[in-house]
């Protein structure tokens, strides 16, 4: 990588500051051919990045960062923005333990000012830097960089709302830049979307509306051409776009891949005083013609050669928990036709495009809308519909009002099949799963299962189903053990865990019983076996099997409960409150995620730093139950 | 209440649909003087209610209910609609242990679609509904009834992002009519409700637009001074309303006291296909002069006599905690710029109405908008100020991920003032503040205190103020024990817990600590009174203070933990945590509110039905511990 001459002169965005205009165009494509091998490298989102080279090296230019504060939402678009602020030599860590985040972090950089990873957060914390500012008698422009996509959730309406309206009789100075690329990971959906297609329609003449008047002053050909347009539509009248009900002065659409456009018009933007807005048109994957053509599959690639392209896996790999969710789903379906299929903007990601497919009108993509997609599917149940919510665990998080006030207070019948439960790796701490067993065990009528490989997930799946009242079951990102999931629509028993393997006495310290929640059900069994130790597959967080508990406790002098979820209001907190409510008092050791958020990198390397992999949950075992003298060999304890 | 002639004959909607328009007239001057006379009796929620009047009537009389579904925003505006669907005579059960809820209820009335409480959940509901129907291709309207403060909040705008799109070439059959009213419980804020107003300035022109062109065919008197007006706006251009652009087909604004207008619009809008929404206007407290004058006060009023109206109470009563908590704002505020106070829409609820008089730069009233307040308060962070955000425990659920992603992550210093933590009462399941230490101990960085009394309540606040990460203190509706909070900034020492009573050793059974979280500690000590047994004030969930617990298990044979929030995942589960890391293998008791959403009635009748006073923590605190031989006397057992 050093046919990059300019780039690699750039340090910081005061040295983008000083380019001139041809300058900042070679920039452009030396930073599109520099994040292009540097992702082929390394994996990583690569289409989104891709459209926004010219949109970060004119941010950087016209805008006075890190002083000037740039919000990016989700902020897998930051990687030119990365490269840009000090951070080029760095780029080949990306998304490794120890390297570059994929997002934004405040603690990665000072031009990083807000944290992003979940989408539609950037205009309410511009929002809130601008009011800060303000307070603070400071001046500075704070500027939020929010996709389409993004821009269909609530929260950003909520924003919206907010930020058009003076406050103590001045209107807060923030730019919202819309990077309208036509979608968000999954196809745009929503009245939002086919709103900013009409707009783009009639771009044009859009442009040279009297809310961007002024800017037309330093014209470049683009706004000439929009004023000739603008001679012609005399007489006609447009209507003020939605942004401008909501306070906003609203200049767009341009042309998000031309500096030329960029540059003069976000100067211009800058120097007016209130809110603005600025409609920018880009194309995910601009400039790499595998990634235009299928931005999609380029959304968030693996290694791959440039050149090459991304290949097909020469034998298929293990099926995903996603693949099995996806291939129950159609089953399911096929033989119940009250089953509705629901996501919010992730069907690819949740495992939704066969069920699509298949059963179009029982498929409902409601866009990046949580809240909504939780309530809408309470509404389908009251109808005697079985809707299946298909979420992310941290992504349910943004519905969990709904999910107690909408579905379990009126305990309707909505399985929630949580995908990404537990460390998710590359994505890191914004994405790992690692609260749900705490926030939705908390919730009367809400059942959870966690399944502890592909079989048990389909047949978690199938039980949920069979239910009338709400049943989330929780299941990892990647593959299991490679077991075959099966074919048919067999429940697992309700409420019922399994020993998966008795303790025979053999052991050097007190019998044993280690009670697994999930796929960690794996490393469980090869430390039992190391530690001649009785090990269950728990399947159920709630109902938990109480009479398996007791039979458990009474049967074994200690007990340890391992599970892939955040240790404080766990399942193993839920074993320590039900053997109490037994009377049942024992040791017990509960594993788990510690209370810290969980940095990105590989899963494997992650879980066994957290003493979850095999060698740790024996370690931690031999730690609090069998005291050094008691050892019956040094080489079965595992090496830290 | 007997001068009801025509109300009395109404017991159900098919009556409803029987009358004619100037009988139905007559009943909407029955139901409004029935409803006040109703709600004088029991308390409940007025202004509102009242505002409804006529439109209840017509929706009742125009559609097919219930076989039509009727969806009720927020709910405590269903009081005539409650009236009118069976349950006139029980309403002076309202919001009492075992009586009418206060809000809709499936499982009350056939008539009660969908459960509400809080806000902006109707359009999403209905429209699941309407698709429900769509898809087994069964005939019905769904109407969703929303108020102009619902509107804000961002799930509305992502259900209408959805209704107004076709599913499988059909536009859901649904109507959203805006209750527009002008307020929500606060003074209205936002661009959304300045654009409303802007609709209803024009409102006699806009009601004769191209869209509502059909409606005009049997015009009342209205549209017929509204066609007059259009001829004079001739030439004239109106834009299209933002509900328009979201495929609605957009009628209004009308009188939503007047029945001429309100029966054949709706009659209208009820055979046209497709997404429609009706934009009323109504005007809360309508009919009652005193309401009228003041919506606020008459919100949700307690007992009067409707010919004085509310009296101001001869001796103020001990201070609210909320009170506890707007003093504390002020004072700390006087002494520290950097803080900034933040409310969704709950000014008066939350105790801001000084602040915002004192402090109005640094005051923020956001709507209802949970996402954004608690990013917005992220935001004002990042740049050094000190956040304040007031929230009531279950609105905080709304913001939850906002909470984690924004806040919690990127380890802001915000504090969250959670008020209604605990049982609420008359407002039951949906306000009840049962999960929030379940919910937010779980999450990294984020502390939480639960105060005993205004005092401690007084110190929690200073200290969560003076920390650098998120801090929730958590305290109940209503009073306390009277005690003085003070004016001092003095903070509770960080993470210590206080013992209030040790015992003597002079009880019958095992010598027991029980370790209180807030105010229930007040029973604890009457309980460990009675028991002879040590009594803590443990004040912090998070930090939980190890060494004291430690100290208490050492020298007690038992403990028991009471809390008023719920027990899984709550702080007695904790306790159970922390026992076992610190390799304290105890029996204990965890006493709280249990695995079931509590309903509607007097706060201390309910805490006593649960077990949670003084009697009901010492005869559990009997029935586990102590041996009925053991008893020292029955007389000093409760009786259940």
């Amino acid at each position: 990588m050093t046919d990059h001459p300019l780039l690699s002169t750039i340090d910081s965005p005061a040295d983008v500051r000083r380019l001139s205009r041809p300058q900042l165009k070679q920039l452009a494509d030396e930073l599109r051919d520099f994040l292009l091998q540097s992702v082929a490298r390394t994996g990583g989102h690569l289409s989104s990045n891709l459209g926004t080279v010219e949109l970060t090296i004119a941010l950087h230019h016209v805008f006075d960062t890190p002083d000037d504060r740039l919000v990016w939402d989700v902020g897998h678009q930051t990687y030119p923005h990365k490269i840009l602020t000090g951070r080029r030599e760095r780029m080949g860590t990306l998304r490794q333990l120890g390297g570059l985040s994929g997002f934004p972090r405040r603690d990665e950089s000072e031009y990083d000012t807000f944290g992003t990873a979940h989408s539609s957060t950037s205009i309410s914390a511009a929002l809130g830097m601008a009011l800060a500012a303000q307070i603070r008698g400071e001046s500075r422009h704070c500027v939020a960089v929010i996709g389409d996509g993004a821009m269909t959730a609530g929260m950003a309406f909520e924003a919206l709302n907010n930020g058009g309206v003076p406050h103590q009789g001045k209107v807060p100075q923030v730019l919202v830049v819309l990077n309208d690329n036509d979608m968000s990971i999954s196809p745009p959906v929503g009245a939002l979307n086919k709103y900013l297609a009409r707009l783009m329609s009639g771009k044009f003449y859009a442009s040279a509306r009297e809310g961007a008047k002024s800017v037309l002053k330093n014209a470049p050909p683009l706004f000439e051409l929009a004023r000739r347009f603008e001679e012609h539509a005399k007489g006609m009248v447009v209507p003020g776009t939605i942004f401008e009900e909501f306070g906003f002065n609203y200049v767009g659409p341009i042309d998000g891949h031309d500096l030329d456009a960029l540059i003069p018009t976000l100067e211009n933007l800058r120097d007016k005083p209130g809110a603005q807005f600025l409609h920018v048109v880009t194309r995910k994957g601009f400039g790499y013609d595998r990634a235009e053509a299928d931005p999609i599959a380029y959304h968030g690639p693996g290694k791959f050669d440039p050149a090459i392209g991304l290949l097909k896996p020469l034998t298929p790999p293990k099926p995903t928990f996603t693949q099995v969710f996806g291939q129950w789903l159609c089953d399911q379906a096929a033989v119940d036709e009250r089953l509705v299929g629901i996501t919010p903007a992730m069907r690819e990601g949740s495992g939704l495009v066969e069920f699509e497919r298949r059963f179009p009108q029982r498929y409902f993509d409601v866009g990046i809308a949580e809240q909504h997609a939780v309530t809408f599917a309470a509404g389908l149940a009251c109808e005697g519909l079985k809707p299946v919510v298909a979420i992310y665990s941290t992504f349910l998080q943004r519905g969990y009002d709904q999910l107690i006030h909408d579905v379990a207070i009126q305990n309707l019948p909505v399985v929630f099949a949580l995908d990404r439960a537990g460390i998710v790796g590359a994505d890191g701490a914004t994405h790992n799963g690692a609260y749900d067993i705490a926030y939705t065990r908390c919730i009367p009528n809400c059942s959870l299962i966690t399944p502890s490989d592909e079989r048990e997930c389909r047949m978690a799946l199938s039980a949920a189903f069979l239910q009338d009242h709400p049943v989330a079951v929780r299941y990892p990102r990647g593959a299991g053990t490679g077991i075959a999931a099966g074919s048919d629509l067999t429940p697992l028993p309700w409420g019922q865990g399994l020993v998966r393997r008795t303790a025979g006495g053999q052991g050097a310290g007190p019998r044993l019983a280690i009670l697994a929640f999930g796929t960690v059900l794996q490393a469980a069994l090869a430390a039992g076996e190391a530690l001649d130790a009785t090990v269950v597959d728990m399947r159920f967080v709630k109902p938990l099997d109480r009479a398996l508990l007791e039979r458990m406790a009474r049967e074994h002098e200690a007990l340890v409960t391992v599970e892939e979820g955040c240790l404080p209001g766990g399942a193993g907190s839920a074993v320590l409150e039900a053997l109490q409510a037994l009377g049942q008092v024992k040791p017990v050791l509960t594993l788990g995620l510690p209370d810290a958020f969980i940095e990105h990198g590989d899963p494997a390397l992650l879980m066994a730093q957290l003493g979850l992999d095999a060698a740790g949950i024996e370690r931690s075992i031999r730690q609090r139950f069998l005291p050094v003298s008691a050892l019956d060999g040094g080489g079965r304890q595992a090496a830290a």
